[in-house]
């Protein structure tokens, strides 16, 4: 058995963000996500970016570290400024490297 | 694009244990968690701290490592006498610290 | 307080294929674990181990490394030829270890 280090990239945010953040998921080349409700809580501060205390949803993504840099990089600049998000990456080993 | 060290503190517990989660989570700092509903299965042992195979709730918890600490220490001291739970922490690297 | 090391394997598999995780889960001696409904995209190829866009669940199981690597063995010979699935593992650091 062989396992292959790989990152996976978790984004958590407004309900209302689930289509550009599945187009940027989807343009990176990523092929393996899961996305799930979850209630949340943010920084309650002034920001734009922040989560307020009700519905959102939770993407994990599973991709190579260089796709990872560019999901979070791409991430960062186009959707950050527009939407309440957090995201953040962990490192992982999976079965099957040629899925991803 | 700069990633931050973080951990994240995943919590599973019975349902009932929401609010006093919530409150410790809260009480130690934490700005930034989800949580949502898993079922799940415990160990089937005699302690009370054991989980039943029916709805439980998980929490992620995104912190630094002092608050990591303090927080796990806090449940095991607070809330694992009392309440079927399961905590633990992993390593993450998230965007923008400033939100945590 | 002391965290132990173990790991979290995390399986995203068809719904159609709990009954043979949770076994198979079972079955290697892991006590801890949690299932929850996913939507889910994997590779849209053509080998029958794809996951299509459409409801799937993920197990996150807490074991020892040693189980750890039993499970994702047996994942792969036993239930990846028939089942659309994926499977990684992470480090974690848990609280009470006993409970695994």
């Amino acid at each position: 058995m062989t396992l292959y280090p790989m990152k996976r990239v978790t984004v958590v945010c407004e309900a209302y963000a689930r289509a550009p953040v599945t187009e940027l998921v989807t343009s990176v080349g990523a092929h393996g996500w899961t996305v799930f409700a979850v209630e949340g809580s943010g920084h309650q501060g002034s920001r734009p970016g922040d989560i307020p205390e009700f519905a959102n949803i939770q993407f994990e993504v599973i991709v190579p570290a260089a796709v990872a840099e560019t999901l979070l990089a791409r991430l960062q600049a186009e959707l950050f400024p527009n939407f309440a998000m957090v995201a953040y990456e962990s490192d992982i080993r999976v079965l099957r490297r040629d899925k991803f």
